[in-house]
């Protein structure tokens, strides 16, 4: 039987949306406010989702103090009171839109996980938008 | 890599539920106190989700800006403070439920997305009960 | 030791909001899109908080499940699912807002409490707007 | 046309997590202090969703109001203050883990569904932590 | 300048409400299901409030890292997971109502706070029921 | 008849915790991570909350569509998408903590309200942590 594990977590980053080839008028014409050179910043609402088999001598797919234990390690020591752009080396190159920040997070936890179970990333930027990766 | 995009959005509307092909006990039987002939209402609570390929230059599957709007002027300014059974042409000849709302909104989003981008709808008409639909 | 007791309820129904002695010219002004003629609706959430002293034998201000059954009999089982214009009494002069429905609310419950206990009425028009009233 | 409908639920359970053919020391070690002998609690939040085609003269996939009624008679009069281990058969030998309650649940519900329904079944055991399961 | 600064945290336990000088009839009575022997239990969410002088060179009330610790040290390490009749010494001779989790959360922070702090603590003892002290 | 009218509202903001009197050394001690001169970020949630004699003639306290607009000259268009210590002249001198945004909310707020009327800010830096500032 197989069933999915979820967990909520938390962090809080500064972050700038620009894209470092363009000019700063096309940053602005595509990136609005989201491209402020001074920065803003989000409380990001993780959930990130473990999928396979339910052992059948624990009752758990994972045990979910191991997963937050994971989040802590991985993604919140590196994430939580950071400014995206300047601190966090996988956005030196890349914009940290929500897309891309949950395909960075997706990226660091799939290697610590067991390769039989499927992963899916749910990453709330603000209480309306959100977005969702699963490796595809 | 393919992510999907969702935006929550929100609007207040007057409906009743029933078949106009029915007789008011038929209505009454099936629809409850949803068929009160001096309507009732909700706070809708509309997530709408867009997947594609996540932009290698934007870092963008949608501008989260731009899917706004489009629920604003499509959405929002259609349905919000109405009566959907009065007000709304769509439910002229179709019984407002959640599901049946959810789906013309489906269908009102879809065809002003590009057509490589898959949509889906959640609607929550009260905050205990909510409804999909992704145009199967 | 006194303290506050608050149970949460639900209700859905159609209002609009006018002056019964104003133009509709008037009303539109003041009112806009809540003057609706058709009407329009809300799931309201309603919190209902007394405030007594702890009962040294139950350790209770008020049994819960007392203020739960007095809410449903009192003020769902006459709101919920109505069009409070048309059908709620105490708004056939009574302008149905969201502060004077708070006070209609009040006004049913204060008597049916014993009357060493506090009322407050807390009431969500929507998930961004919401009144408080105490009897003051 | 198939839509899904979601019904949000609630119960209030003790359980412990351990296996009986364990010694102490390995629960300890595997469920620490979900492994307390004298019970801990949660209040579980439950969400059935129920997959169909949606009938073209109600618009309904299913009555909502029926399916509430369904989780009532099932699951919440079952489950509600009730000590899983102690007093729910199912946990009799199976470990009361969300997984495996989610698992029960499913396995309750299925069979009272049109078989033309699909059911998933997602359980908060605390506000962070949940899972799902589809009968897979 | 007087704020008042919040911290939510968060507790999971079993309880029985009961009053051992009373015959089971008549716990069973006034407490219902909540009367249960084998216990059942809850996720308490908790927010300690902390008014006082917002400090001028620091900017703050109570640095939230400290009054963080503080819940963690003298409540969760307390509270959590733990069958809050059996293993609390607070609650030996005092039913655990919401009300009576209050005052007792209120009486072991009070004295290790900044005598010029003013102190009220709310407790969900689920979404819908909550309750208020602050030492009144 | 007096109540109280509450509207949520939203910005999300970059911001770092620091006294410019202190040392680095001293800042970090007291101010940790927060203090990060990259900055970090958060999506403050805002409620503005106005107490005052319901009108007779429209049920209001104040007109909720006026509250919203206010906030979003004064507020929103200020404060939105900015780094607080870089952009916002109330925080050159003064450390963007939670209660001293809060105060500045409120000092931006009250003359533009009629005198008559009280006002209270609630802000939330985190889910977890908010601040109450009503002028005291």
């Amino acid at each position: 039987m197989k069933a999915t594990v979820s967990r909520k977590a938390h962090f809080n980053a500064a972050h700038r949306l620009f894209n470092k080839n363009w000019s700063f008028e096309k940053n602005d014409a595509v990136f609005g406010k989201c491209n402020n050179p001074n920065y803003h910043g989000h409380n990001y609402e993780l959930i990130v989702s473990v999928t396979g088999e339910i052992n059948e001598e624990t009752g758990f797919v994972i045990d979910v103090a191991i997963l937050k234990e994971l989040i802590e390690v991985e993604i919140e020591a590196a994430f939580d009171h950071k400014n995206l752009n300047l601190e966090v080396p996988e956005f030196e190159s890349l914009n940290p839109t929500a897309e891309n920040i949950a395909v960075v997070i997706y990226n660091k936890l799939k290697p610590k996980l067991d390769a039989a179970l499927e992963l899916e990333i749910t990453l709330y930027e603000t209480p309306r938008n959100f977005v969702r990766y699963s490796g595809d």
